[in-house]
C-alpha cells in the first residue's frame, strides 16, 4: 500500500450524515405517501431544500414516485425540475398538471428554464415555452438559438452594468434607486459607449471607496471575457484556472449580452468530470443510477461490444500460437499474466493521460518530455514485475528459459502499454475526438495484442 | 458508437488557445533565458497571469526552470507559488532566495500560506513563518492546528459580520466606515450576541433595500453553517448541492471563526475529482505530469505489484484446467475472452458505483434497488455477448457445445461482475475505506477467477 493510504487515515471521518437526507425522515415521507396524508407530506417536505427533494424522487422507485407526485403535485416547485436528474426529469414533468408545470417553471430564472428545456422531447418543450410569459419566452428562445453546450446556454441574461466613466457615488446612487437589479450579482461590469465590458468592479470594493472614487480605477485585477459561443467546459476551466466569480458574456461583436456565475462554472466543471470518469470506464455518460435496467444495459453494451472484437482479436493472435501451447501447456497458464499486466499499465497511463489533457497540463509545449517520461516509467516497471515474474515463474515451473521468455515478455510489454496508453489519447485529442471515450478500446488492443504475441512468440523462438 | 458520440460532434469546438499559453510565448520566454535578458523575460512575464506562470513553470524541464527563476527571482509573486503544482512546489522554493521567499509570501492570504505550507518539509515551512509579521504567524499557526483536509484549513478567517439586530442603514455605514474589510466579500454574516451566524444576507441585496429594512429579513434562503473540522469534501459537496457563493465556518461551541467562499471549494471538489479518477486507474493521486520517472513510476508500482498477485492467483486456476487445455487447445484461445469481458463489465458498475457513492446518489436507500438492477444488467448483457460469442464459437471451432459452454460462461461471469462489482464498493465505503483506491484489486480477482473457472470448469464437465 502506498502513503496514500495513511493519509486517508488521518483525514477528518466524512460525516455523511451531515448533508444526506435522514433515513428517517424518507421513512416518514413515504409513510405519509402511503396513508395518502397530503398535509403530513407536505410538513416534512417544507423544510426540505430543491436539491434534496431531488435526490429523494431519484432514490424512491417509480411507483412511490408517481404517488408522491401524485399527492403533493398542486404545490411543486421549479427548482426541483432544475436539480432533477435529467434521466427522470422528464418522467416527473409528464407526472405534473398543466397548470402545477406552468406555476413551476414561472418562478425558475431564464436560465434554468433553458437548462430544463435542452433535454425534453419536443411537445414537452412547447409546454413549457407556452407556460411562459412573453418577455421570458423570448429571452429563453434567444438562449436556445446558441448551440448546445456553449456559453450561451450557460450564461444569465440578467447584468448590471455601469458606463466606465461613472464614480462610486453614481454606482450607488444607481444601485439603490434601480429596480430591476437580479437576485444575485457580486460585479459591477463597466462597459464603454459601445457596450463592450472594460473592467469588473465588486460590490465590496464599491462599499469600502470613496464617493468621488472612479469606478475604473477600483476594477478587479483579473477581468476575463466569455465569448457567447465558448464551449461550456472552457468557461468552467477558465472560472478554474484564474479563480473567477462572474464574468460578462460577449456577442461576436464584443458586445455585452450577459453573464456566467462561478455555480454555474462550478456544475459544470462537475458534470465534465462525470462525463470523463463514466467515458474512461466505457460507461454512458448519459447513465445515472435512476436510468431503468433496459437503459443502463445499453449504456453498457456498447463499449462491451467494442471489447468483445478487441478480444476476439487477441484470441487470433493466440490461435496462430495452438502449437506451442499444445506442446507447453504452462504457456497457457502464464500468458493472462502478461496481457493482464499491459493491460493495467496502459490503463495508468492512458488515464493519466486524458487527465492531464483536461486540465491542460498536457501540451504541445512538454508533450515529447511527457511521452518519454511514460516510456521510461513502462521501461522501469516492465523490467522490475518482469525480473519478480521470471523468479516466481522459474520456482514455479523449474523451466529457467521460460523464466527468461516471461521476464522480456512482461518488459516488452510494458513499454508499449506506455507509449500506447501516452500517444493514442493524444493523437485523438488532436484529431478533435474525445481521449476520454475513444482511447480505451485501441489501448487494450495493443496491450493485449503485444502482449500475447511478445510472450507466445518469444517462447516459439526460444523454447520450441 | 452510441448517442454520445454524435453529441460530441455537436459541441462548440473547444477553442485550445483561448487560454493556453501561447506557444510563441513559451518561446520567447526560453529565449530570453537562453539569452539571459532579464528585462525582456520581465517584460513577457508581466502580463501573464499567476497561474499561467505556474503552469508555465510545470510544464518546461527543470533545467529551463532553474535558469528561468535565477533570472526572474528577484521579482518572484506570491500567487505564483499558490498556483504551483506540490510536485514542483518545493523545488521553486528551494531555489528563491530567502529575501525574495519572504516578500512573495508576505502579500499572501492567510489562507494562501496554510495552503502552501501543508505540503512543505519542516525546514521550508520554519523559513515561511519566520517570514511573517507576527499576526498573519499566528493566524497560519491556528490554521494548521485543525486537521489536515479540514474546513479549518480551507477557511479565511477574515469574515464581515453584522449584529442579528442591524438594519440595511447599519449595515452600510459600518461598511462604508470600515477600514479592515477583506479583499474579496460577498456576504454580511448576521450572529446572534454569542457569535452564532444566523443569516448571509448578501451585498446585492443590502445595496436593493431601503436603509430601515432589517437584516434579519432580508436573509438568502439558503443558509448553511460549516464546522471547523468538517472534511473538504463534504465542504465541496455542499456548495455544489445548495449553490453556496460563501458559508460561515464555526468551531466546537457554534461560534464564528471564518468564512469559505465558492472558490476554494471548486478547487477542492476539482482535487477530489483528480484524486477519484487517479485512484480508479491504480495511479497514485499525489502523481502529476512534473513528477520525476522515479516518482512516477514508483507512483503506479503498488497497483501493478497488487494486480500481479491477482494474476497469479487467476493462473493457480488456470493451472487446475492445465489437462483440459492439453486436451482441447481451443478453450486456452478462448479463455482470455470471458476473463475480459468480465473484467470490463466489473469494471463498468465499479465505476457507477464509485461515482454514485461520491455524488451521495448512491444510499442505504436504494442500496438493494440498486444491487437488483446491477445484477439484471449484468444478466441482459451477460446474455447478449454469451450469445454472440456462441455463435461466433461455433462458426470458428465447429464445437456446438463448445459454443454452448462458453455462452453460459460468459453470462455467468458477468452477472458475477455486475456483483462483484456493485457490492465491493459499497462494503469498503461502509467500512470507512475509500471504494475508489481500493474496489479495483478485488473486482478483477472476481470476474479474473470466476470467468476462468466457469469457462475451464463447465468445459471439463461437458467436453471432456
Amino acid at each position: 500500500m502506498t502513503d496514500d493510504d495513511i493519509q486517508t487515515e488521518e483525514r477528518p471521518e466524512t460525516d455523511e450524515s451531515s448533508y444526506l437526507l435522514e433515513k428517517k425522515t424518507v421513512a416518514a415521507i413515504l409513510y405519509a405517501v402511503d396513508i395518502g396524508d397530503a398535509a403530513q407530506l407536505t410538513a416534512l417536505m417544507e423544510p426540505l431544500h430543491a436539491a434534496d427533494i431531488a435526490d429523494l424522487l431519484e432514490q424512491i422507485n417509480t411507483y412511490d414516485r408517481r404517488r408522491l407526485i401524485a399527492l403533493y403535485g398542486h404545490e411543486f416547485d421549479g427548482d426541483i425540475l432544475s436539480e432533477l436528474d435529467e434521466s427522470i426529469r422528464e418522467e416527473v414533468i409528464g407526472l405534473l398538471t398543466p397548470a402545477v408545470l406552468a406555476d413551476a417553471v414561472r418562478e425558475l430564472d431564464s436560465d434554468d428554464v433553458v437548462d430544463l428545456l435542452e433535454d425534453l422531447d419536443e411537445p414537452q418543450q412547447e409546454a413549457i415555452l407556452g407556460a411562459l410569459e412573453e418577455p421570458d419566452r423570448v429571452a429563453v428562445a434567444q438562449a436556445l438559438s446558441y448551440p448546445d453546450y456553449s456559453a450561451g446556454r450557460l450564461m444569465q441574461r440578467e447584468v448590471v452594468a455601469a458606463p466606465e466613466h461613472w464614480t462610486v457615488g453614481d454606482a450607488i446612487d444607481y444601485l439603490r434607486s434601480h429596480d430591476g437589479l437580479p437576485d444575485q450579482f457580486y460585479h459591477v461590469v463597466l462597459v464603454d459607449p459601445r457596450m463592450h465590458p472594460v473592467g469588473n468592479v465588486t460590490l465590496g470594493k464599491i462599499m469600502r471607496s470613496r464617493r468621488d472614487v472612479k469606478l475604473g480605477d477600483i476594477t478587479e485585477e483579473i477581468f476575463k471575457v466569455i465569448p457567447v459561443d465558448q464551449y461550456e467546459g472552457d468557461v468552467a476551466y477558465a472560472f478554474n484556472q484564474y479563480h473567477l466569480i462572474s464574468a460578462p458574456v460577449v456577442d461576436e461583436n464584443g458586445r455585452l449580452v450577459g453573464q456566467i456565475t462561478i455555480d454555474d462554472a462550478m456544475a459544470v466543471l462537475d458534470e465534465e468530470h462525470e462525463e470523463d470518469i463514466l467515458r474512461l470506464a466505457g460507461v454512458s455518460d448519459e447513465s445515472s443510477l435512476s436510468d431503468t435496467i433496459i437503459e443502463a444495459a445499453k449504456g453498457r453494451a456498447t463499449w462491451l461490444f467494442v471489447n468483445l472484437l478487441t478480444a476476439i482479436l487477441a484470441s487470433f493472435v493466440i490461435e496462430n500460437f495452438a502449437d506451442a501451447i499444445d506442446q507447453l501447456v504452462a504457456l497457457a497458464v502464464l500468458m493472462p499474466i502478461v496481457a493482464s499486466m499491459g493491460g493495467n499499465a496502459g490503463t495508468q497511463t492512458m488515464t493519466v493521460a486524458v487527465r492531464s489533457l483536461a486540465t491542460r497540463d498536457l501540451t504541445a509545449q512538454n508533450a515529447l518530455r511527457v511521452v518519454w517520461r511514460e516510456v521510461a516509467v513502462g521501461a522501469i516497471n516492465g523490467a522490475l514485475f518482469g525480473l519478480i515474474m521470471a523468479g516466481v515463474t522459474a520456482v514455479w515451473f523449474g523451466v529457467p528459459m521460460l523464466a527468461a521468455v516471461i521476464g522480456l515478455a512482461m518488459l516488452f510489454t510494458q513499454v508499449a502499454a506506455a507509449l500506447g496508453g501516452i500517444v493514442i489519447p493524444m493523437a485523438l485529442d488532436r484529431a478533435k475526438i474525445d481521449p476520454a471515450l475513444a482511447s480505451g478500446p485501441f489501448v487494450t488492443t495493443v496491450t493485449d495484442v503485444v502482449g500475447f504475441f511478445a510472450f507466445l512468440g518469444l517462447a516459439t523462438v526460444v523454447l520450441l
